[in-house]
Order: structure tokens, then sequence, then C-alpha cells
């Protein structure tokens, strides 16, 4: 059964996923892409019947579940890190803590088409893949268990994902990462000197230099953030104050495709379809708005050569300043 | 010139290295090995004149500085992410803050052999590198701007390595990495409450379990932490308390050397050679000794397939539970 284990040191929890667990065969390092049978892709149209129950589609009217006619469906993970089904309590082993892998972990099927990018898809996809992920959010929300909903697409082998159909994940967590914990603490520190969000700071001051924005519209910006950790990472950050991701509106649910389709389409034309990891930072779904943290996006292309000792140490080199990198995506 | 950022969020510093621009065409994807040619490696004896100056070598008594005849040579990087000649002011931009790129970047080339992995050196090897690493922080420890001193090793292009003689890096910061700070604050909670050091606390139990060791010698023990982010993640921790890496003395480097060519020979046995980082966290050197922070080594193999979305989100899946990782690597 798959395990939350507590870092005596950090604080911070891993998911040890021994159902998943995987001998030292399977990893295999250089991953050519394979010639793939459409017939076997479990998220394609026709092959309903190889996933687990889908658990929401937007579809065609009077489609029956787990069959063709759908454009976004929901299924769970059929090797999910964490169950819905286990015990959350918490007890010691030895001086450690652990916990039951009690959580739910999700896969939203983005398209029916296998191969299309974010870059090319319909605005109108791409907003009902947000869509998707506020539905969920909100219903997972009615669960008292439930702390945090972390929503997050890994594109690409080199960025983790194992299948190729456009999909994303979703794991419902009885905890708050500490990587929001830790961002949710910064943000509080520079409101109490200062009185101001700093992700309203943040959208001001891009808007006004303009040197690292690839994007905006009435609801957002896309910008290569000043202390970008990776060359070309971007963040889309709402423009008006928002703590929680799944209050997102219809119109704002447009815009933000809208811009999500424009910034990826650029980095990929820039960077020839770059693998890359997005994750949603929001306030914990269990906790209420505050003035000073402010949902956004996080987009990492994994460009090979960078990014070696950085995630054991926290520091990170950058070769390419966020200015560079805007500048080169500004181009057409 | 290279700068490094803040982040205002987190308060995390980067270095944005903007003389070691790439352009986006320099991020190749798939890295084949390519068949080298060993004259043109500036690390491979004979070549001394393709490297910057030697800061320090081990060497044959007799022998003129940048000339064959070394075991151990440590030369500035040529491409470096800091420079000792840069001014650390602090200065604003905008609502941010960034200070000059002041700090060093060494390589410490570890043998003269360009085809030899850490498993299979010489224990007396391994250890004149140790050595070589505490040389270089005591000399830096000298210059009062220098507050932190990052020791890394990437092997293998998976891990971020452009040369594959073998080597180290060496870099010396004007801030503490933020992943220290939060580890000594973590450490520090730790022994508020229990009066104990967290780290000899992991030691005592540890060798009490016995079931994530993969090591122990009089000085040292390795092992599979309980909290592993990564599959076969390996950590290397003194038995008794100690806050510094400098402070080694002559015997515990020789207990290490032992211990780390044991530890890699298990992990390149079971894992065919894998890439890899590791980096050694240790007190800052601009502070003292303290009863609550332990210095260690973290070695993080690079398994495609894994550690996806995880370091943005801080919320790590590990597929192999360390007492599975450790079986594994204690069989012959």
């Amino acid at each position: 059964m798959p395990e939350l284990r507590k870092d005596p040191i950090m604080g911070r929890w891993v998911i040890v996923a021994s159902e998943r667990e995987t001998r030292p065969t399977d990893f295999k390092f250089p991953t050519d892409p394979t010639n793939e049978d459409l017939s076997k892709c479990p998220f394609c149209p026709g092959n309903e019947q190889q996933t687990p129950h889908e658990i929401l589609a937007y579809h065609q009217p009077g489609r029956h579940p787990n069959t063709k006619g759908w454009w976004v469906r929901v299924v769970p993970n059929k090797y999910p890190a964490l169950r819905i089904e286990s015990d959350p309590a918490r007890r010691g082993e030895g001086m450690y803590d652990c916990m039951g892998g009690f959580g739910a972990h999700e896969v939203i099927v983005e398209t029916p088409e296998h191969n299309i990018l974010w870059g090319d898809m319909e605005e109108k996809s791409l907003r009902d893949v947000i869509w998707a992920y506020r539905d969920r959010v909100l219903e997972l929300k009615k669960d008292p268990r439930i702390r945090y909903v972390l929503i997050f697409k890994n594109h690409g082998r080199a960025a983790g994902a194992t299948m190729s159909h456009p999909h994303s994940q979703l794991i419902a967590l009885p905890m708050v990462p500490i990587r929001v914990s830790q961002e949710m603490a910064g943000a509080k520190a520079y409101y109490d000197y200062k009185e101001r969000c700093v992700f309203c700071d943040i959208a001001r001051e891009e808007i006004a230099a303009a040197k690292r924005l690839i994007g905006q519209n009435q609801h957002f910006i896309a910008v290569e953030p000043y202390a970008s950790r990776f060359p070309f990472e971007t963040w889309i950050v709402p423009v008006q104050h928002s703590c929680h991701f799944e209050a997102i509106n219809e119109k704002e649910a447009d815009s933000l495709a809208a811009l999500l389709k424009q910034s990826l389409k650029k980095l990929s034309s820039q960077l020839h379809n770059p693998p890359f990891n997005m994750t949603i930072h929001s306030t914990p779904i269990s906790e209420h708005g505050s003035p000073h943290y402010h949902w956004h996006i996080e987009i990492m292309p994994k460009l090979t050569h960078v990014a070696g000792f950085e995630s054991g140490s926290g520091f990170y080199i950058n070769p390419t300043p966020p200015e560079t990198a805007a500048q080169l995506l500004n181009r057409h």
C-alpha cells in the first residue's frame, strides 16, 4: 500500500508508492519515442474500457458513460499514488512519522486527439480542460480530509510523462505541500512588511517594466519571472488579487485558455516542443482566502544540461536571463 | 556579467549567468554519448594548458604547475557562474533585489584517468578528492565575504554533466542556499523540542533498524533515507555529531572514501552506472558549529521517468521504498 512519510528534518511529506514499485531494470535511460500503436492508447476514443470508470466527462448529449463522444474525460489513475479508501491516520515508525496513503490521483484526458500540443489546441478545448480542473477541485473540496489539490501536467518523457496522449493529473492530499506552505509564508512576510500582496506587486511591476512579459490580456499576464530558476520558466499570474484557482469564472477561464495557448505556442516554436512541467499553485482548499497569497501557474521547460545539483541544494544557476527568454519568445 | 537575483516570494537566490548565455538551439534533447577525442579533453594529463591556471594540485615532487604528474587538480571553471572580482554589493531593481555575481566557481579534476567511476577508484584516490574539497573550503573560508561553499558532483549527462572526465565542482557563495537554511531551521526546531540533534538520532535509529543501511564503518553510515524523495537516494552521515565538513580529519577522510566507494559501487552495479548528483550539506563556513546541525552527503541517482513536477511543487512521489532499495543494493 502507498504510504505518506515525513522527512524529520525538512518536515516535507513524500509519497512512497510501493504499489507502483519498480525494479531497477524498469529504469531505462535514453528514451527514444517508440512507434505507437494508437489502438492500445487507453486515452484514445474507443478505448474507454481500458481505463478505470470515468469520474467526469464533458460529452455529447445521450452518450453512455465510458464510451466515445466526449471532449474532456477524467478517470482515476490506474496506478494511483494515493487512494481514497486508505486510512489517513497518522502514526509513528521509530523516530519517524507516517500516515496511510490517503488521497486521490486522477487523470484529466484533455482531448480525444492523440497528437496535439497545447499551443495548437482550440482555445475552447483548453478552456474545457481548465473547467474540468475547477469542477474536480470543487468536488474534492467537499471531503474535509482533503487539504490540498495539486494539479499538474508533465509533457514529454524527459519531464516524466509516460503516456503521450495529452493529459494532466490531479493529486488530492491530506496535507499542504511544503513548497506551497513556504510560498505562503514568504508571501505573508512580504505582506506583513509592505501591506501589499507580492503577486499583485509582481503583476504591476511586470506590466510596467514590460521586458519579461510574454503575453497579457484582461485577466492574466504571462511572464518570465525575475529570478527564474530555469531557462524559459514561465508563470501565468492573475492581474487582480485572487486566492483560489477554483474561484475562476467563465470569462477568466476563457482568458486563461487564450494566454496558455499563446504562451505554449511561443515556447513550442522557440524550443521545438520542449518537455515541460506545469503546476497550479493555489491557496489550500481547506483555508479561507487571504490578502497575501495569490494563485498562479508555473511552467518549467525541461531543457537537458540544466538542473543538475539544483533540486538537492535549492540553489539554481540559470544560463538564460528571463529578459533574453522573453525577447526570444516574443519574436514571431 | 553574472548576477545573483532574489525571488521576492521564497527569498531564494538564483545565479543568472548571462555570460554562459545559451541560445535555444543550444538545448539538445536526447544526448547520445559521442565518440570522444581524448586529446581534446582539457582534464586529461598533457592538456593542462587548456584549463585556466590551477589553484591546487596534489602532485609528484619537482613537477611544474600546469603540467602532467598530478593526481588531483583544482582549476577555475572556464565558464564561471560567479567571479571573485565581482562586487558583492546589493541593490534594488524595481521591486526586486539583486547583487553582483560575486563568488568562486572551481572544478576539482578527481583523477588523471578519463574513464573511471567512483566505485572503481582506489580508496586512496577518493580520499585525495575529499581532501582537496577540504583544502579548498579552508582556503575560501579566509575571505569574509564568502558565507557558504557548495560542493557537488554531476555524473552523467542526464544529471547535468557536460564533461565526462571525472570531476566535481565547488561554488563559493556570498549567501547561504535556501535549502541549507531550511534544513538548519528544521534541525533547530527538532533540537528545541527534543534536545537532540536530528541527524544524530537518524544515525542511531538507522543503525538499530538496519533495514535502510547500505554501509557502515567507524565514522559514517550510508543510508537510504526514510522519506527518500528519489529511488535509491543515498545519504552518507557522520555517526558522531559534526557540524562542518571541513573539520574532517585524515582518519575520517579514509573512512569516508571507503564508504563512498562502496556505496557508489553498489549503486553502479544495481543501476548500471546511473547518472547522479552529489551534494555536501554543511554548516555555513561563516557560522560557528551548533549542537543541532550535522553535515552530510546526499546522492541522488537521476532515473528517467521520475521527478517530473516534483521540483516545482516540493512534493515527491517515490516509487521505490528505501527498504526495497537497500535490499537490492545489499545483494552482491
